[in-house]
């Protein structure tokens, strides 16, 4: 660690929250290697089953926001964690962090987002913790969740499964999520309507293997560090180069906008409602159909492909026809998204 | 819910915790009633599994105390959890938020002591989380762990298993952790070596099982709230009225002079490595025997009984011969104590 003391960049979800893990806690607790890290751990074995296991914490700020709350953020996360494993979510657990002074009636607002969001994504709420803590020693509501799927399926989904000539789909438009809640933590005035994208994505991901099974190599949703992040994880952990289409990538007008106004690149803004399907070549526009028939994939693109096996370079090729080579976010852009 | 805003009572395991728990929290998220209410969720049916799924976060303040730090108490707390239901723990999620400006040497101590403790209570760390808040916004380190575990028999021990004339066993000292914590936090110069019990019980729980199995009804780690709260819980849950022996209660000399000079009931400061076994009547003393032959159960005693079906009263006979009703903890004693 370059460094004697946690900085707020460490949990940007980008370089620095990699260098936190690769160099410390992974190390210290558990020596997963790196391609083999993704949003969900696999429990083989079970009485002759296969699950997946995740956990999130979830410290957005602040706790509502135009499209939601940090209740459903806290259910839809973790159901898409597990969904992108290729598991079936089945049962979650709530751990409440509350800070004394927080009124009854933002808890009640925030445990009914989750309910209703833990129904629409058809998990149960099995178990739950609270703990509170003094004024000033948090900040309202922390919550994790952890879930626990089913795999129906032998496939093995995982961020190190990318082949050359895999095509990269998108279900709709990025940033949405983190220009809303930025435009509501400072209070501006964008004169639009920027909602949080937050939702689950585990039906979409059901009829998506349903339908392709094994031609789906890679799921994963870019939330902290945005599309480019987990782009770059994804190049990293499977030794593949990727190129993405810039004038591919879905984004509505009032993000870009902002983004621009703003001076931020919506490729590192985090999604809390889309996912990245990295899905064969010869599926891909069949799977790119699925998608956009879904309500959960209105907005639906390719936007790129994997070219070949290398060491996990991910270049654009920009609207002007240039070539842009993509990093991991660096530092913290925004914190407290997720 | 009688309040507008949280308290911090809410979170002390006793009353308003209940209170908090029956009125907003478990109506609102999941309709599970208090009788059914456990240390960890049972899932059933999956793939013929049986398996057991809890959580818990800790806030414990000051994160490093006598005899273990924030660490191995996260680690134990949830390991305990899943061994109260019954089940084997298999496989734990980490989930940290940091406070911005925590010492990397700090974070480091209490990653290693996770490590240790997952390894002597057998389980894998398999997957984690971690986030940032800005300074004033947290305080150094919470730490959620979530647990899975799998029953190896079909046994349903909970709560409400509690029947007349079953003989209840403490596995030793009450008290230790509690005031472990709270001398190092208020900088209390005890004269004397007050630690932590943090420890993991699986171990014990295994062999208890093992040789009693379906005659142990009920199993309870007395955390948050004490002994007294979690034997009234009982006593609820199962509609039995129960009666503990004051001068059966085992105690450490420093823990009880401690609790006499800051005016504290050690029945009702938290354990962490304690579990009350409520088994039938005729295998009492073998598994007091039992439990006193393992290093978990040095100091084990048989602190009382079921006496009869009622309505779920506790009862304790005072050393003087009296008779005292044991009510759950009203308030907060000890704020952030795991």
């Amino acid at each position: 660690m370059k460094t004697d003391v946690i900085l707020l960049g460490h949990g940007s979800g980008g370089k620095l929250s990699h260098q936190l893990l690769d160099e410390l806690i992974i190390p210290t607790l558990s020596q997963v290697a790196q391609r083999d890290q993704n949003d969900a751990a696999v429990l083989e074995g079970i009485n002759s089953s296969r699950l997946a296991f995740t956990t999130d914490s979830y410290v957005v700020d602040p706790i509502i926001f135009p499209g939601g709350n940090i209740g459903d953020l806290a259910i839809n996360g973790t159901v898409n964690d597990l969904a992108m494993s290729g598991a079936r979510p089945l049962a979650i657990s709530v751990g409440l962090i509350l800070e004394e002074g927080l009124s009854v009636s933002e808890l009640r607002e925030v445990l009914q987002a989750m309910k209703q969001a833990a129904d629409k994504a058809e998990v149960k709420i099995v178990t739950g913790d609270t703990k509170v803590v003094p004024r000033g020693k948090g900040d309202k509501i922390f919550i994790n969740t952890s879930g626990i799927g089913v795999f129906d399926h032998d496939w093995k989904i995982c961020g190190s499964a990318a082949k050359p000539g895999d095509k990269i789909l998108l279900n709709g438009s990025i940033g949405d999520h983190g220009m809303a809640v930025l435009a509501s933590r400072e209070g501006l005035d964008l004169q639009s309507d920027i909602t949080s994208d937050s939702m689950a994505l585990n039906h979409l991901v059901g009829k998506l293997l349903a339908e392709f099974g094994a031609d789906v190599h890679v799921l994963r949703d870019p939330t902290r560090g945005g599309v480019a992040t987990t782009v770059k994880e994804i190049a990293v952990q499977s030794q593949v180069d990727i190129c993405l289409q810039e004038t591919a990538l879905p984004i509505n007008a009032a993000v870009a906008g902002a983004c621009s106004i703003l001076g931020l690149d919506p490729l590192f803004v985090a999604n809390e409602g889309k996912l990245l399907a990295i899905v064969a070549a010869d599926k891909a526009e069949a799977a790119l159909d699925l998608m956009s028939s879904l309500p959960e994939g209105t907005g639906a693109a390719i936007i790129g492909e994997v070219v070949s096996e290398s060491n996990g370079r991910v270049m654009m090729q920009t609207a002007l026809g240039g070539l842009r080579a993509i990093e991991m976010l660096a530092g913290e852009q925004l914190p407290r998204i997720c």
